[in-house]
């Protein structure tokens, strides 16, 4: 037997593997989820027809704390992460705990930053800090637990051939933040605190996916961490559809940067991640009252293309039409 | 100001630092929880009146897995550790799932096994078992959470002066496993086989503390993970009470291994941890009710004291009384 290593495969290739052995055995223990796997999180039915929803999302600093990230910061962002899955199902975070890995030689104050960040977002979000575990590890690490209520659910899957395939805001913040940290590619100050910002201190559109949900307007929804184009093939995967795009949602500041350093800006908004918008489809002839719902949250939808029968993911520019890389940031994989 | 350092407060230190941090802001984030800190979990009440009570627990191998403890083995244990929890609030544990830190070097079939003894474990407590995150991290670790319902809950901090004193089960198996394991002590192959046992296959009493909360005749409960006599100690202190123990539960297989080895059984039963019994108080005169309740699942009470007013711990042996002391496993201090 071949000796796969979990750096050899990758964390989703292990994650393949770990559902295989779940549906191989077609084991029963998995029976009883409204949001089956792949989906943003889980949820059971309540007797009265609501669902709670409940959420992990773990947090290293070694892998996922760029340089120069505070304790605070990375307290918070922890929780932004459970949040933006709910908001993306539809449903409202009403709670969050979390099993904190700290390594001994670390420094109390540290750790009472990194709560800090907890609570500052619990407060952000309206959510109840349950506290949770401690214990000790190599790294600094939180593993966040967020449990939240719905009315109906949103899944990756409900998308139909004819929707309108809309993002939340534009794209490439964080993209362009990562080549200045991972790279060193330099920016001007104003530019350079408006990009960092995006990676430091991110949110979660919870307001405005809960508001969407209420429409029934919305088929299919999935949050954007993985990366614009990773769940764009995620969703059009999950959902059987192809994703036709007339544009690319890029940010300003991210077409600002690339004109800069000579790069497309298009791939900043593509092949990022850490990027907390929804990626959501609307049904058709519902695309005004999606935008009115998002309006009422000070929010707006940027429609940026359609959902058509086939698979994959494409983009038309200039009459003609090309596909987008199905790619994304992967732990282990170097 | 003075820098301290987890390894040098402990993680009982530094969780009171926290919860301090908490208190302090008198942060509104804390509100809403109906088990507050400290207690074996955390709930929320429903629109129904009843309540989801939530847990998250966290194995890491390098410090809570025992030598020779097999991967399947730390999967289910990680199920097992957040139902004993829910179990001691008199919570039905409905789903699991986990966070799952990973070394990059380690092989995919290790994983797939803790998987396998997750669902194991999902199996035997009839619970969904929902997935959650993977993330590569230096130690391999599993955060789990578990979600469960109870019609009401059974607090730390509900014992009065008359009550009745009771355990689950006899203590000493796990503290004289790690004797084994820890420092090299022997004992015949039948009764080290039963002894290691207690260590890799601990169960969890779910369906006694759901039939015991199901009378109402217990008026405080929690988990003895931390020990029997870490665990008096906590009841005690939450309840503003004293424990007055008449005797000190041991099983047959502690008492047997500390006479081959010449020391006090009742220190392996007081001192030891990892063991997954509930401890209990009984209301006056409702001892009976509890018991039969307790038959009915296959299970047994042991009156081990009263619990009277004043504070602290205290054994009577011989007419005279003795504290017990207040010791336990903790992270971080060596």
């Amino acid at each position: 037997m071949v000796l796969l290593r979990a750096r050899d495969i990758g964390e989703r290739g292990l994650i393949k593997l770990i559902w295989e052995l779940v549906d191989r055995g077609a084991r029963p223990e998995i029976r009883g989820n409204a949001l089956p796997h792949p989906d943003d999180a889980s949820a059971l039915q309540l007797n009265d027809g609501r669902y709670i929803v409940i959420k992990t999302d773990m947090f290293v600093k070694r892998t996922d704390a760029p340089r120069g990230m505070r304790h605070f910061q990375m307290g918070r962002k922890s929780v932004v992460m459970c949040a933006s899955d709910l908001a993306a199902k539809g449903a409202r975070p009403r709670a969050f705990m979390h099993s904190m890995g700290v390594p001994s030689r670390y420094s109390s104050k540290s750790v009472l930053e990194l709560v800090e960040g907890v609570l500052s977002a619990c407060s952000e979000y309206d959510l109840t800090f349950l506290g949770g575990d401690l214990g000790e590890s190599r790294d600094l690490l939180v593993a966040g637990f967020m449990v939240g209520f719905a009315d109906r659910l949103i899944k990756r899957s409900g998308a139909s051939p004819g929707d309108v395939l809309v993002v939340t805001g534009p794209f490439g913040d964080t993209a362009s933040a990562l080549e200045i940290l991972l790279k060193g590619k330099r920016a001007p100050p104003r530019l350079r605190r408006h990009l960092l910002r995006s990676i430091y201190l991110p949110n979660a559109k919870v307001d405005l996916g809960v508001a969407l949900a209420g429409t029934g307007a919305v088929s299919s929804s999935m949050d954007s961490s993985d990366g614009l184009a990773f769940t764009l093939h995620e969703l059009a995967r999950s959902s059987g559809v192809r994703l036709a795009l007339s544009k690319v949602p890029v940010s300003s500041a991210a077409v600002e940067f690339a004109a800069i350093h000579g790069i497309p800006a298009e791939s900043l908004a593509l092949y990022g991640g850490e990027e907390y918008e929804l990626v959501l489809t609307v049904k058709p002839g519902a695309l005004e009252e999606a935008k009115s719902a998002a309006e009422r949250c000070g929010s707006c939808l940027i429609p940026i293309g359609v959902v058509e029968e086939g698979k994959g993911v494409f983009i038309t520019e200039g009459g003609a039409e090309r596909p987008v890389e199905a790619k994304g940031w992967e732990h282990f994989k170097r």
